[in-house]
């Protein structure tokens, strides 16, 4: 069992990241800017924005983040991302969500300008994504291909079973793994809360990834030797023994199945850091594609 | 074995249409109007393009056929989509394909104003049937939901096989079986040319859906009893019997897979005159929602 050390894999990308914005710099070309909105004071995506930002500080890249009150207007909040669309410096626009619910997420999310679209959410950017054509690709599939090519994993030919039909990660991977590309090349069944069988489905993959949101729901029963398995879930369970309160649960039973596993990832450390890695990559990308 | 007729079942849906279309009449609200660029001689083309206007003419939406030289070039036919974008009694805009190769596909596809892309295969629209949103759907897959639908087929629940991972019909077909509709729900396994043992993937189906393009390649021994099975397959195949010189052939080996089947589509009648239901049905929409 190799683990797919999503840690590892990041620091490549962010390292590689590095040193083409210091190749930018000498060649006196514009340097990646990312802008996230963080509406309201959610703990949970106060760290992710975080982590976004302290990721862009490593690699160089400029990073703005607007703040603004829980009870801001829709209107007000369209307004904060027009002017950001209409700002030249700032290439990639991020709302982290959720939103208020006095706002409609798809609303704001539509009013990014498709060329800053680094999330992937715009629906152009999921056609595009669907029509195999260039794309921002949302941060979680985009992570987990990436750890997949980082660790050179052949999935041509495979079976892979994605748990999971939301959109912006069993919806997308499933898309991405079925698609004519490396990895990629899959044979995908997705499966989703009315899947009959959903064991015996788990039990036939050479892939599995795990997206439900059910703390440690895949276990080592269900899992085939030699089975690849990317967990996305990560769940906040109780547990009185941290100082935190919590810990953190993947989808994945990890001491039942890991030892059936050719590759797993583990959680925390798999697909987490990957997805900040992959808003990365998109922010670079559409730095020098409208420059 | 049930026939899923697409004459019978586009005849219903047309029906409907007409009846709908003159009650705006009644109210005075515009009807729909359906405008189709034919660039160039293609047979094929002339005979899908002459199938739309007739069916226009059936249901009472105006149709405008707009007819142009294989040599025009790609910016005039923009030039052309524009004038249909800009003008406001047209409400559904679809580009026969294929179009001349000096021409980029992509582009004239794009160029067409989203709230006119009955065709559905608009970026935006693709994006917006993928994340469960209104969208115009493309003809051939939405065409199969209306069959499945007028047969009052409860598709829950199923594991449906869909042979073939194009853009305008696998590819959308696996989404659409996979969403949380009905008919849907389907737990999906996407299968294309890097699928290994395609035949014991379709002996496990409850539906398959054939669009490979080879010619009778699904057989009796590859379909499991009480399959429902969709046949998107056309191919002409010479044929010295015919007056024409050649016969249709679908995907799907009829004789020897209809004795096994709870329902199957017929080639030709079958999921071919669906598509233009479901284009009319697009029309219809585009001209409500936008007026």
């Amino acid at each position: 069992m190799e683990l797919l050390d999503g840690l590892r894999a990041s620091k490549a990308i962010k390292e590689e990241l590095k040193l083409e914005v210091a190749q930018l710099a000498t060649e006196g070309k514009k340097i990646p800017h990312l802008a996230a909105i963080l509406v309201g004071n959610n703990g949970a995506s106060e760290t992710y924005v975080g982590a976004k930002v302290k990721a862009c500080n490593e690699i160089g890249f400029k990073s703005t983040l607007i703040r603004l009150e829980d009870d801001i207007s829709e209107f007000k909040l369209l307004s904060e991302v027009e002017a950001l669309n209409n700002d030249p410096d700032v290439d990639g626009i991020l709302v982290q969500l959720p939103l208020p619910k006095h706002i409609a997420d798809e609303k704001v999310i539509n009013a990014i300008h498709p060329s800053k679209d680094v999330d992937g959410f715009h629906p152009i950017s999921v056609g595009r994504l669907v029509q195999g054509l260039p794309a921002f690709v949302p941060a979680t599939p985009y992570g987990i291909m990436l750890l997949l090519e980082h660790y050179q994993v052949n999935t041509k030919g495979m079976h892979a079973v994605v748990v999971g039909r939301s959109n912006i990660v069993g919806r997308p991977m499933s898309i991405l793994l079925s698609g004519n590309s490396n990895p990629g090349n899959c044979t995908v069944t997705l499966c989703h809360s009315q899947t009959k069988d959903l064991a015996g489905w788990c039990r036939s993959a050479d892939i599995i990834v795990a997206a439900l949101g059910r703390p440690e729901f895949i276990q080592g029963d269900m899992v085939k030797e030699g089975a690849i398995v990317i967990d996305v879930g990560i769940t906040r369970v109780a547990d009185a023994s941290k100082k935190s309160g919590f810990a953190l649960k993947g989808d994945v039973h990890f001491a039942s199945v890991s030892p059936k596993c050719s590759y797993i990832t583990p959680v925390p450390g798999g697909v987490g850091p990957m997805t900040i890695a992959a808003l990365m990559k998109n922010t670079f990308r559409a730095c020098t594609e409208n420059n």
